[in-house]
């Protein structure tokens, strides 16, 4: 491998570490980082240090925000009835987008995966389970992942929360909407047909 | 479009100025800074930084370098009767990957592209022919892109060196038409150097 000036090499490498990003296109970004005006690409450095520095996780549901709490924990007009549990902070984003949710929420930070030594322990249940105690929450909606991780999280909150007289709900599974029946996998299949409905 | 907290949407919006990065891609890397550890993220803002006030270009052959001249106008083992012009910097990459070129180069700046307002005193002609003096150079290989700017450009230099009685060449058979040098293998780039004709 040829060498690059070595801030060059640093700059490729620490491209690099991002999800998705390989030699490739690591060597493109930092080319064109290296092309662009200063303002630009310090731009850039500047608003990854910033959102560091000012970015943290809510002390009520763990989404990560600048105030505390959250925008969605501190809103007046937020249906405090309903928690959606997910995952991780930018699966928020999803069930924002359907522009049909306007409950509360709860990040776990992660699945349930005991081989990797995630145990519920690792994750945010305890939080959520005070959340509950105030007895306002009619509803938990678990939008976990349809991974084995993501289900077995959704089983074992379930079994926590459903002894508290609260409705535990699960999101539906199956085909996608605009997508086909043949490029399916069996999983999906299988599950898409578990979940049919009356028409 | 559901709101993130100013400085992650300032974040997504400068990682979305990056080539090929859409919002999608865009919210992922937010994100996964943003769930990374500290000095991760914080590398990756200094790596920037460290670039941009390190890297310049090569007062020689217009290569970006943090020495000057750039480690192939200043080595003592490359072949001083060859130069290989490119459009830009990460060009040289492609051509030293073959690890069969030991010339020097020289980097253009971009390719002739009159309705983009880029005609000759835009890119860095003048230099390359100021290098042609002291006769030293006894042959021009030009590795612009084979796209229709590259190749008016391969021709408006052909025009120009020929008659100062130096040989030049044009990278040949193996980069398929219309694509870039950038996305070029090892071999492909190997057979169009070894592919070079007289122009």
């Amino acid at each position: 491998m040829p060498d690059f000036a070595a801030p060059i090499t640093r700059l490729i490498d620490e491209l690099k570490r991002l999800p998705g990003i390989g030699q490739k296109t690591a060597q493109r970004l930092a080319f064109h980082l290296l092309r662009s005006g200063p303002e630009d690409a310090l731009a850039l450095a500047e608003a990854i240090r910033d959102a560091k520095q000012k970015i943290h996780e809510c002390s009520v549901c763990n989404n990560i925000t600048d105030v505390d709490p959250c925008l969605y924990c501190s809103s007046a007009t937020r249906n405090r009835k309903t928690i959606c549990v997910v995952e991780e902070p930018n699966n928020i984003f999803a069930v924002e987008k359907t522009r049909q949710y306007s409950g509360l929420y709860h990040v776990l930070g992660g699945a349930l995966a005991p081989l990797q030594g995630v145990g519920p322990e690792q994750l945010k249940i305890k939080s959520l389970i005070e959340r509950l105690k105030n007895g306002a929450v009619e509803e938990i909606i678990i939008a976990t992942n349809p991974t084995a991780e993501g289900e077995a999280t959704a089983a074992y909150l379930s079994k926590l929360i459903k002894p508290l007289g609260i409705r535990v709900t699960r999101i539906g599974v199956g085909i996608p909407v605009g997508s086909e029946l043949e490029y399916a996998d069996e999983i999906t299949m299988l599950k898409a047909m578990e979940g049919r409905r009356d028409l």
